[in-house]
């Protein structure tokens, strides 16, 4: 076993295009090989970089107010969304509506315009659904739900 | 907007401790706050490092069989959840069964003893839960489901 790992670094392999409601994760030519037999999954997970928020006031943010909304409980980052985090990824499943070379048209990635991807994944069930999976009443006042 | 991103540094958040059947996370005690809440959620999502795909040789595989078996199709790592893939981020949703501290003892972790955590965030559905999502035949055929 080596020591402990202090630093790990990523690239992006791709970015987030928003144009109106349509949203688009344009792979790098590099990575093209990378998305063989992704048209035969409906849904991805997509990580992808909060780069708004890599800045080290951001990244020392340990507990927020969820949707920066005082009505919700004080929250330690790791059990909220928020993109104030110590590593800020993000993490979204979409649906996955169209391959075109190496763009991918997506719906329901809530990512901002420019964001870096890192990963993208395909959504498996039934490892990856638990719809039976509870969440403090905070939450479920939530809307939409996340 | 500022120009394309080339590298993103992040720093373990924790680390997973495997002991027979037993999993933990132990979150590194300058994260104890972001913990906040957290058990007000049955699963959590956990973004980990594949350190033994940590290599050129492994970050600069774009398609595999997967589990390495040859009659899974050849398949591209964003169309997998193989750990050779450009950034070895693994990704798994977990049960939540007990805090102590800074300490999460997790079921349905698949992470190895040792691999830094980067992130945890709460399994929420129904956004994270989607169990009508559609995987090509070879991913049906996996046993365990993934």
């Amino acid at each position: 076993m080596e020591g402990k790992i202090n630093s790990i670094t990523l690239k992006p392999v791709g970015v987030v295009k928003r144009q109106g409601e349509a949203v688009r994760i344009e792979v790098f030519p590099e990575f093209a090989s990378a998305l063989k037999g992704i048209a035969g999954f409906s849904h991805l997970w997509v990580i992808y970089w909060f780069h708004d928020n890599d800045r080290p006031e951001s990244r020392a943010t340990l507990q927020v107010h969820p949707r920066r909304d005082p009505a919700n409980p004080l929250t330690g980052v790791f059990a909220c969304r928020a993109p104030e985090r110590p590593n800020p990824l993000g993490l979204t499943a979409c649906r996955l509506i169209k391959v075109e070379g190496t763009e991918l048209e997506v719906e329901g990635l809530d990512a901002r315009d420019g964001s870096p991807v890192l990963d993208i994944k395909p959504y498996i069930p039934p490892g990856d659904a638990l719809p039976e999976a509870v969440t403090p009443e905070w939450v479920k006042r939530l809307s939409p739900a996340k």
